[in-house]
C-alpha cells in the first residue's frame, strides 16, 4: 500500500485500464451497492429511493457498504441514471414497478423545453458524493472510485418511453417518424451528460462508466446513426488525462466493433460475448471488463469457484477488470458475492497469466 | 394460378424458399391470425385461447383470417408452441399475463416423468387443422401453409421457468448446475418436436418454422451446447423432400452462422441483422426470410411506406420471403399490414430486381 505521503500510485483499477501488467486483476461488480445486501435494505426501510440518492450522507454509507463486506477494487458511486433528466425539467417517480417518468416526451416541443441543468447546481448532491466518498477511501489508495452515467439512448428510452419497455414502440416510433425531434433530444442529452461527468471528473472520480442499457436494440446501421455519434461526442469531450472511460452496452453481442469506435479506454462486454473472442474482435488497443452472468452467483459454490477461476484465466492480468456482464440481482446469495471477491484477490498468490 | 386439374406448381412461398427467381418476393406476417384484428378479438370474446388452439373448425376460421383480409402468400396454423410441453404431461394455462404453467420442472425426476407423445394421439386436432386448411386452401394454390414448432431450447425455457422471465435464472440454473438434467430435457423435446412437425408435414404442411424466441439468451459457446445440436437434431430428421424448413432465432445478431451450422433452408432474420448483412454473412446457400421492425407498422404510412419499399429491394427477387423480424405486435393498425401487404405485391409489376 503506498504511504499517504509519498505520491500515490494509482488504484489497481485504473492500472488495468491503462493496461499495466498487474499481480491480478481489479475486481467490483455493476450495482455492487443494492438489494442484495441486507444491510442496504435496512436503510431503504427508512428512506425511498430517490431522497437516498440526493442525501449524500447516507448515499456515502451505502456506497461503502459493499467495500466494507466485500472490499471490492472499485466503489460506484450509489446514484441512478435517471438523475440527469430528472434535472432536465421531467419529474421522475421510484416506485416498486421502476423508474417512472408521469410526463414522458412526446413532441418537439416537450424536447425544446428539457435545460441543459448546470451540474453543480442541479446535480450537486452527486458531486458532494463524490469528494466525500474520496475522503472516505482516502486510508484506501488502492481502491478507486468510479462515476457513472445513462448514455442518451438509453436516457431517452426512459425518457420517451415513461418507463421500462419490452418493444420500445414509442421510442421506435419517434425513430421512425421524427428523427430531427430525437436527434435533437440526443444532442442535448449528450450535452447534458458530458457535462455531467466532467463535473463528476472534477469532483473525484478516478475512472467513468457509461451505461447504455439498451444499445442493442437497434440495427448496426440505426446505432451508426442514434447511439454512436453521441458516445463519441461524450468521449471525445470528458476530461480524460487521468480519467479513463469504460463504456458498457447490453446485449452487445456484435456491437463490439462499435463500441470500439466509441473510442473509450475500457469495453465493458455483457455475457453474450466471450471475454476471449471480445479481444479477438476489438484488439489490444482497449482494456476489457466484464462479464460473468450475474444468474452465475446463484448457483452452488462448487459451481461457482470454477467459472469464476476460468473467467480470471480467461482475462488474464493485463487490461482485464473482473466484473459482472451485467448488474447483480436482488437475490443474489451473499456468501458469493464475498467467494466471487475472494477468489480474485487469491488468483494473486499463483503465478501471474502469460 | 394453376388450373386444378395440371399438375400444380409450388406455391410462391415454396419457390423462394428453394430460391427460384421470381416476380416478387411473398409475403406473411408472424403472428399474422393475431389480436390486432378485429375479426380475431370477436372470436376471442366467446372463447378461450386453448380451445380455440383445440377446435378445428375455429382454429381454420381464425387460420384464414388474415388471407381473407389480406391475402398473404402463407398461412401459418393458428396453434401455440405450448402445445407440444403440454402433450408431453405438463399443464399449461394461457391467462392474461401469458402462459404459465402452474407446477414448472425443477428435478430430474420431473424431466423423467415427461412422455415423448404420439402427435396423432395427443395433438391429433393440430393435424386436423393442417388438413381442413390444404381444403380451404384448395382453390389458392399459390397460398402456402406453414407449420411450426418451438424450439427445444425455448419450450424448456417456459417449461423451466414457468412462464416469461426476464433474466432466466433457473433455467440458467439448471443449465450451471445440472447440464446432464437440462440435456435430456432438451432431447426428448427435441425428440418431439421432431415427431410433431413430422406429422405435420405428412399432414400437409408445406413449410414448417422451427421458432427460438429465447435462442439470442445464450452466450456462443453455450449455443453450441444446448441450442444448436438439437436444431440439428430436429431438422436432420424432417421429412423434408418436399417441404423446407424456416429456423427463426430472435435476437440473433452474430448467431447467423451458428443458425446456417444447423442446415435449413430459410434463415429467418431479426430487425438486428440487415438483410444484406446477413447475406453477407450466410452466403447464398439459405433463402432469407424478414425483418422489417414490428413497431414500423405503428407508423404512418408516409414513412412505413419507404421502409417496406427499401426492404422488397434489398431482399431481392431470388431466396428471399418478406415477413416482419419478430410478431405482429396486438395495436397494430391493420389499414398499415394491408398497406405492406399490397406494396410487396404491387412491386411484381415493376422491373425485377438485378
Amino acid at each position: 500500500m503506498t504511504s499517504q505521503n509519498a505520491a500515490p500510485s494509482a488504484p489497481r483499477l485504473i492500472k488495468a485500464c491503462r493496461q499495466e501488467i498487474l499481480d491480478r486483476p481489479p475486481v467490483w461488480l455493476m450495482r455492487q451497492a443494492g438489494r442484495y445486501m441486507p444491510e442496504y435494505r435496512a436503510i431503504r426501510q427508512k428512506m425511498g429511493f430517490l431522497e437516498l440518492c440526493k442525501t449524500p450522507d447516507v448515499a456515502v454509507e451505502v456506497t461503502m457498504q459493499p467495500i466494507n463486506a466485500f472490499e471490492m477494487d472499485a466503489a460506484i458511486i450509489f446514484s441512478d441514471i435517471l438523475i440527469p433528466p430528472e434535472a432536465m425539467g421531467m419529474e421522475v417517480v421510484f416506485g416498486d414497478g421502476g423508474p417512472h417518468f408521469p410526463n414522458p416526451l412526446q413532441t418537439a416541443a416537450d424536447v425544446d423545453r428539457l435545460i441543459i441543468p448546470d451540474p453543480l447546481e442541479k446535480t450537486g448532491f452527486v458531486m458532494e458524493i463524490i469528494r466525500r466518498m474520496r475522503q472516505e477511501l482516502a486510508s484506501r489508495p488502492d481502491t478507486a472510485l468510479v462515476g457513472f452515467a445513462g448514455s442518451p439512448w438509453t436516457l431517452a428510452s426512459y425518457m420517451i418511453e415513461g418507463g421500462g419497455s419490452k418493444h420500445f414502440a414509442k421510442l421506435k416510433g419517434m425513430m421512425y417518424d421524427a428523427p430531427d425531434v430525437l436527434h435533437r433530444l440526443l444532442g442535448k442529452l449528450a450535452e447534458t451528460i458530458t457535462l455531467y461527468l466532467n463535473a463528476q471528473i472534477e469532483a473525484g472520480a478516478q475512472a467513468v462508466q457509461l451505461f447504455d442499457t439498451w444499445g442493442g436494440i437497434l440495427s448496426e446501421a440505426e446505432y451508426r446513426r442514434f447511439i454512436l455519434p453521441y458516445h463519441q461526442q461524450i468521449i471525445r469531450n470528458l476530461k480524460r488525462d487521468e480519467t479513463p472511460v469504460i463504456l458498457y452496452v447490453n446485449n452487445s453481442r456484435g456491437l463490439l466493433p462499435l463500441m470500439a469506435e466509441a473510442g473509450p479506454d475500457v469495453i465493458s462486454v455483457d455475457p453474450l460475448t466471450s471475454i476471449s473472442d471480445a479481444r479477438q474482435i476489438v484488439g489490444h488497443r482497449f482494456a476489457l471488463q466484464g462479464n460473468l452472468d450475474s444468474t452465475a452467483l446463484f448457483s452452488s459454490p462448487q459451481v461457482l469457484k470454477p467459472m469464476v477461476q476460468a473467467l480470471i484465466a480467461e482475462g488474464g492480468n493485463q487490461g482485464y477488470i473482473f466484473n459482472l456482464g451485467h448488474g447483480i440481482l436482488p437475490p443474489t446469495p451473499v456468501e458469493n458475492v464475498r467467494l466471487l471477491v475472494d477468489l480474485v484477490k487469491e488468483s494473486a498468490l499463483t503465478p501471474a497469466h502469460p
